[in-house]
C-alpha cells in the first residue's frame, strides 16, 4: 500500500478558505490521505489577536471567511516553509504578486516528488514577456504543476450549492490523483489536459467581467453583456492561439473555451467581483484603487492588473487592432477612455465584419 | 437599378412587433426596399376596437409591444394572403403551431422568387419525426427559408440597446440582402452558413432555460446555472450531431454553439420567459399550462412543448440516456419527476465521468 499523500494549502484568502474547507474533509473521508491538512496563513492581527489563532481554535476565517466552519484538521500556520514541509501536495491559492516571494522561501525545502497545482488567477510579466503563474511555480520550485478554475464563485462553493470545476493536468495519473483531492458532490472535478488553456482561462476572463461590470454600469442589458461575453471568448481564445500554441501539441483553445471556459466567463460575467467593482467604476467616477479600498476588505482585483499586463503585450507585438475588447478594458481602467467607448468597441468588433 | 425589395412580417406578437419596428425604420433608409411593410396580425378585439385599427392610427401594438411606437409604414393587415401577395422577403415570426396553416393559405399565392427567413423557435414534429420549421416553410411554399436567432431579449432590443443576433443562410447574396433587411447600429448581425444548427440552437436552448429556471427556483445559485448552461451546451451539439448532421457537408455544431448560440443560451437562462416560468413552476407547485395563462398574456411558452418533441424523438431512437438534461426537464415539466431531480441529473451528468 502507497504511503498517505499530505496536502498544504498555501494560501487563506476568501476562496483559499473555500478550498481548505472541500479538502479538509475529503481527506477525512478518504484513506489515501493524511488526515492534517497545514494552511499556510499570512500572520494579520484582528483585534489584537492572530489570525492563525482565531483560525486554530473557532476553526473560522473570520477574516476571509465568516460564517462557515473550517474542518478542525486544517491547521493554520503562520510559515510558509513549516506549513509545506512534508507536503506531497501543494495547493497555490495566494494573489499572483506572492508568487515569486513564497516560491523563493520554498526553494530546496519541499519533500522530493511533492507536486503542485494552482488556483491562482493571474498571469506574470517580467522583461522577459508574458509567463503563466504554473510556469512560475514550475521554474521556481523544480516541480510539476497542474491548474484547477472554476466557474466558481467563492460564497456559492462555500454554501455548498452544486457547481463545477476544471483541473488542467498533462499527467493522467496525477489528474485522478487531483481529482480525489479536490471532488466533493457538490464540486464535481472535470480534468483536461490542456492545463495552459485552462489556466489563460481563468486569468483572461477577468478582462472580460470587467467589460461586462461596464455595460452594468452604463445600465445596457442582458442581450449587451451576451455579446461581450461572446466577443471575449472570441479573444480569449485568439490570445490563446497567438501567445502559446507553439507550446503545446494538439492544441485547441477553442474546444476548452466551449466546454469549460465558457461557464467560467459566464458566472464571472454575472457575479464576479471584477464586474461588480467595474460596474461601480462606472457609477461612481472612482478609481479602481479607490473602490478596492472601499469594497474588497482590503483585496486586490485581478482584471484590470491583467488587462494590463497583457496590453503591454499587445502594444510590443502591434497586435491592439485585434484584441479592441482587452484593450479597451485596460484603457477605461486607466482613465485614458471613458466607459462609454466600450460600447463603441463592441459594436465595432472585426468579429461582425462578414468577410 | 434592380427593383426595390418588398418585405412581409407574418406575424405580430412581441418579438414580431420588435422586428416589425427595425424592419420599418430600415427599409426607409435604403433605397433597395419598398417604404411599405405589412405586417399579418391575427385579429384580435382589444376594448372593442380591433388590433389592426389600433396598429394603424396609434402606431403601436397595444396589446403585445405596449409603450414602443412602430414606424408608419408598418401596416397592420389582418389577411394572410392580401398581406404577403406582393413580398419578395416573407418573415416569419409567429409561434410555431400557427406556421403550418398559414403556410397552407399562402401556397400558390407568392410572388414568384420570393424568399422566407424564419424567426420562429421550436421543432415541428410529426409522424415523419422531427423537423425545422424552415423546412416546414420550405416544403410548403417550395421557396428558400433563412433563419434568424438571438441573443435577443426582445424587450431590451425595443429599447435598442446593443445586441447581437446571427442569420443562418446557405446562399451568400441572400445572406447580404437579409442582414441589409435586419442589421441596426444597436442590432448587429453575423451571417453563417450553417443554417440548421443555428435555428437547432434557437429552440434546443429553450430547454435549456426550463432547466435553469429550476435551478433558479431551488435557490441554487450562478454557479450551478453555469453548470446547466455548460452541460445543456454540450447535449445541444451532440442532437444537433446525432439527428441532423448527415444533411450537411462540413458540418461542424460545436463551431457554431461556441461563436453565436452560447450568447444566445446565456441571455435565454438569465433573462427569458422559459427562466422565469419554470423558476415559478417550482416555487408556486402550479402547471405550466396555469402560469402561462397568469404570467404570459394570452401567449405560450416554447421549453416544455420543444422538451415533449425532443423527448420523443429520443424514446423512439433509445437515446434518453444519453440527453439526461433534456429528459429531465421534459419529465419535470410533465409532473412525473420533482425539480430536485434536475439537480441530481446535474451531479451525474455522463460529461463529468472521466474518460
Amino acid at each position: 500500500m502507497s504511503e498517505e499523500k499530505k496536502v498544504c494549502i498555501v494560501g487563506s484568502g476568501n476562496w483559499g478558505s473555500v478550498i481548505a474547507k472541500i479538502v479538509g474533509n475529503n481527506v477525512t473521508a478518504s484513506a489515501n490521505f493524511h488526515n492534517r491538512v497545514p494552511m499556510y496563513v499570512y500572520e494579520e492581527m484582528i483585534n489584537g489577536e492572530k489570525l492563525t489563532e482565531i483560525i486554530n481554535t473557532k476553526h473560522e476565517n473570520v477574516k476571509y471567511l465568516p460564517g462557515f466552519k473550517l474542518p478542525e484538521n486544517v491547521v493554520a500556520v503562520p510559515d510558509i516553509v513549516e506549513a509545506a514541509k512534508d507536503a506531497d501536495i501543494l495547493v497555490f491559492v495566494v494573489p499572483h504578486q506572492f508568487v515569486g516571494g513564497l516560491c523563493k522561501q520554498l526553494n530546496g525545502k519541499l519533500k522530493p516528488g511533492a507536486l503542485a497545482v494552482s488556483l491562482i488567477k493571474g498571469l506574470d510579466i517580467s522583461d522577459k514577456g508574458l509567463d503563466l503563474i504554473s510556469n512560475v511555480i514550475r521554474k521556481a520550485l523544480g516541480i510539476e504543476c497542474a491548474v484547477l478554475m472554476g466557474a466558481n464563485i467563492a460564497p456559492e462553493v462555500a454554501r455548498e450549492n452544486y457547481c463545477e470545476a476544471t483541473i488542467g493536468c498533462r499527467d493522467r495519473e496525477m489528474g485522478r490523483l487531483l481529482k480525489e483531492v479536490f471532488e466533493a458532490p457538490y464540486f464535481r472535478i472535470v480534468v483536461v489536459n490542456d492545463e495552459q488553456t485552462v489556466e489563460l482561462c481563468g486569468a483572461l476572463k477577468n478582462i472580460v467581467a470587467v467589460g461586462a461590470g461596464f455595460v452594468d454600469g452604463l445600465k445596457y442589458g442582458d442581450n449587451t453583456k451576451a455579446a461581450v461575453i461572446r466577443l471575449g471568448l472570441m479573444e480569449m481564445v485568439k490570445f490563446c492561439e497567438e501567445f502559446f500554441q507553439s507550446n503545446v501539441s494538439g492544441y485547441r483553445a477553442d474546444e476548452f473555451m466551449r466546454i469549460c471556459g465558457m461557464g467560467d466567463v459566464v458566472v464571472t460575467c454575472y457575479r464576479g467581483r471584477n464586474r461588480l467593482l467595474a460596474e461601480a467604476f462606472v457609477e461612481s467616477g472612482k478609481t479602481i484603487e479607490e473602490l478596492e479600498a472601499e469594497m474588497l476588505n482590503g483585496q486586490k482585483l485581478q482584471g484590470p492588473p491583467t488587462a494590463a499586463e497583457v496590453y503591454t503585450m499587445l502594444e510590443q507585438k502591434g497586435l491592439t487592432e485585434k484584441f479592441p475588447m482587452f484593450t479597451a478594458v485596460h484603457k477605461i481602467c486607466t482613465g485614458e477612455k471613458t466607459p462609454q467607448a466600450f460600447i463603441d468597441c463592441l459594436k465595432n468588433h472585426p468579429e461582425h465584419m462578414m468577410s
